[in-house]
């Protein structure tokens, strides 16, 4: 049986929608993870190695910003909160490609997701 | 400043990209809770009144399916996983309605994110 | 089979356990979880039911605390953050009683988690 | 301001209670998280650095079990659920230290968490 079959939509609406399921859960299963200057690079790149196992993306990349602390004494570590992380990630379903994001806008004072760029190959 | 100038791409790709945010989001935030008889139906409503909230939400009903314990002694509850979720959403972005489902389906032995129908008023 | 069987420690200490794991849990199951105005009561409930059927909770109370939005626009919502919880929660394990709490703190820019009162009956 | 002002218990308690408040965490923080053959002991490292900046966390192992999925189509992979994890948690407060696990137990049908040994320096 093939997912395919559950679907009513065009490809570039199912790609849309796989791009949003992606950033919807890596949002909420990462967020309140612990991390300090030792491990902000493991947690980035295993975000990305959990992503990339998921159906339908081709790239990610996660950059996790802000001031984090250096462990000076027991409680010196911070939990990842919206505001630090910036996901590009990049969907590719049959022909169509969507580059999304997940990016904190100032702006907004909001963790925005959405979709910069959708490519349709001929 | 509108968070819309922040996407390239049609309103119904933009219709199914919150679709599959919100399916994403709630599966990752709930997944794990306590669930037991005696509090399932006040899960079902919570999931609800925290999707309600947010954008382009118009409608959605949660059902918890499978054969929940009931407490006989302190070790009986059960934590909400995949299979159990059967989710209906229905998401409108301008004049683009989508209905999405998220539903463990037997045969796949995977918990489905999909979209049942795009609707678009002329 | 009873789980005591796995346990080498005494009865304080294995309350003061079971409070430990009841607040690590709250405080990673249910951050992020989108709250305002109108569901913030639904939400501290909710959170006390999945706690009530968790082995030797005696009692809990949970508010959430801060200036929640209420909704004028679509991205008017918060998510449930460390610095908006305030629990008090009731162990009970044999004649051991745990009276803990989560609570941030301001002097410490730290969401603490701690025992307030141990008491054991004779 | 110290945070062990406010708590009221003896050393030994406040060992067990951390030791439970890092056990609860970690479960609810990371069942969820997309697991596969290839990603697997990434993530056992990842949970393991998450937890080593946690205070009074001396050592820590974990181990994913189970038949990993290894990705031959879209949708081969599985998320980390109870069943799964393993983990040996060394927590030392004081002079106390505590020996603490998570282990699905088949003859409970339950992932316990408890204490296997509390040592006491003179």
């Amino acid at each position: 049986m093939n997912p395919d079959s559950f679907f009513n939509c065009t490809d570039s609406e199912r790609a849309a929608f796989e791009a949003g399921i992606k950033l919807g859960s890596l949002f909420h299963q990462f967020i309140g993870i612990p991390v300090s200057k030792s491990n902000v690079s493991d947690v980035e790149r295993l975000i990305e190695t959990c992503l990339k196992i998921q159906p339908f993306v081709e790239d990610i990349k996660v950059r996790i910003k802000g001031d984090l602390k250096s462990k000076k004494n027991e409680f010196d570590y911070d939990v990842l909160s919206p505001e630090m992380l910036d996901v590009r990630l990049k969907i590719k379903y049959k022909n169509v490609k969507v580059c999304a994001r997940l990016q904190f806008i100032e702006e907004l004072d909001y963790p925005l997701m959405f979709v910069e760029r959708m490519e349709a190959k001929k």
